[in-house]
């Protein structure tokens, strides 16, 4: 673990990817390793600007991050992509797609592209990716971008763990507004209509301002950022800078307000009970008590012959290792 | 506990009351009492049509019980009426309120009328609502309405427990209709617009040809049953009846297809998981190795010396009592 962390700390590529593969199969029972590697890195964490991407799938995302990356490297900053895919575990094809898609800021020897396996439970892929940010960090990267598809609860996790959260639309207007979740709207703190480019710039600004009708209908995230809209296109290369831009000034505009001190320990916080009931959760699953008396209590609960309150409290007894009130039994 | 039993199985209602008391107090270390008393009555449950009744405050809930409480026991059938109120820890109000509105009801001999008071927790409503739903069968009722305000998670909890779902919409047609949360559309069975009379009674009729619209967009959660939109006055009478006429053939529907029981067991099931990992979180929190443990994390984790995951492997050993991974401690 020693040699691995300072491999991490040194920015050396393998170490990091292996570094990361490490967080993300830690579980409840086998977390020793990973606590003991992330240890050694935290002191050299929480220096980068950790930026979270969503949109529905075709809204542009790896095309938006290709350029937005290429452009940051070109200027000297590097950054490291974590593609939270929650479809990859089931074709295992569309992650692939995208490092191909992201081909030339993969070759970028100032960036560093990772897929992040969906885990069988939400809070596991959370857990993985926020160690994995704290790793990359740790790398010396000063920009890591968490990638998701906006489809599940994903973006929910991936907002909790990033300073500004940036929700990809394509041009589309009203109609389009109707399929987003009113819930990742909220979320956003900078949205940016794609493809604002040919046939599709009128149609951009007719969403863009729309989309900024509808975020001026919801309560900001924070009292000292106003969330916005933004053009932009992937293939002119117009408004990516903005975009760049208006990350850095919502950066500077939390950090003289003492807001992104506040996010983060709080996020942190979260993260932290979250992980334990996750832990939690494993950890009665994987119980030999719990599943010796599981398939009983259920069939007794699903036959209507013990209350579900009653057959819960003996599963949490057969988890305690307690006694457990069996009247009648 | 075999004397309270034996009161609820014989219709005591002040014996039912006090079960009611038992279930609803029963915490996850002090759930032997409840136990045994469930046990004992479990026999004695299943019987009832379980209908659960939801909508926005002013909708007209407590009139429209009222309305179709009072009808049934007319016709002889005997009627629980569990009002979920999560506004009730705060004010105490509106329960006492509901009860004063529901007053015929409330002196009717074949009713039943008590409010569950909202718990710490979303899980600890469902659980004391679903047990006292059993309580209510194990008493004899025919039929038991659960009736929730439809403004939180609240609603999710009910239709998880009722084999018909009951929404509840006021007329104002295409508005209206974007305050209502698409979630709570997807759970009901049924949809009733109310105040079909009087001044309103166009606009009602307009509300409801587009909430059937909206409804046929939806997939519906049976495949023996497609969600209706009927109209009812509660004031003039109208539609009530018919609302019950519904419930029934929604009813038999069901059964016919064999749905019914495997609703029932379906939610049985679902309703003894989400009881444990309920259970286990109080667990949790009330532990005091965890408690010992917890603050210091905390800090840790807040000041960024240490990753939640790592943090929350500690707080998991802390709970577990296992030897916990503290490298550098």
């Amino acid at each position: 673990m020693e040699g691995l962390a300072q491999g991490v700390l040194a920015g050396d590529r393998r170490a990091l990817a292996r570094a990361i593969t490490l967080v993300e199969s830690s579980r409840a029972d086998d977390g020793g390793e990973a606590a003991v590697l992330l240890e050694a890195v935290m002191p050299a964490t929480g220096g980068a600007v950790r930026v979270g991407i969503t949109g529905a799938p075709g809204v542009g995302k790896s095309t938006f991050l290709e350029a937005l990356g290429s452009r940051l490297v070109e200027r000297g900053v590097s950054v490291a992509v974590l593609a939270v895919d929650p479809s990859s575990s089931l074709s295992g094809g569309s992650i692939l797609g995208d490092k191909t898609r992201m081909g030339e800021l993969a070759r970028a020897p100032r960036a560093f592209i990772r897929p992040t396996p969906s885990g069988p439970t939400q809070g596991g892929v959370a857990r993985g990716t926020r160690d994995a940010v704290l790793l990359c960090e740790a790398a010396g990267f000063e920009v890591v971008a968490v990638e998701t598809v906006g489809v599940g609860q994903s973006e929910v996790a991936v907002a909790a763990m990033v300073d500004c959260f940036v929700l990809l639309l394509a041009p589309g207007g009203g109609d389009e507004l109707q399929g987003i979740k009113r819930g990742v709207m909220e979320l956003a703190d900078l949205v940016v209509v794609t493809k604002a480019d040919g046939d599709l710039a009128g149609a951009a600004r007719h969403a863009a301002a729309d989309y900024a009708h509808a975020l001026g209908l919801l309560r900001p995230r924070s009292a000292a950022w106003a969330p916005r809209v933004q053009l932009c296109s992937a293939v002119t290369g117009e408004g990516v800078a903005d975009v760049w831009a208006a990350v850095e000034e919502h950066r500077r505009a939390m950090v003289e307000a003492g807001e992104l001190d506040r996010l983060r320990a709080a996020q942190a916080k979260d993260a932290l009970w979250a992980d334990v009931h996750d832990r939690l959760g494993a950890a009665l699953r994987s119980d030999r008590a719990v599943a010796a008396a599981a398939s009983e209590v259920e069939r007794s609960v699903v036959s209507g012959e013990l209350a579900p309150s009653a057959g819960a409290a003996r599963i949490l007894a057969a988890f305690r290792g307690g006694d457990v009130a069996r009247p009648g039994a």
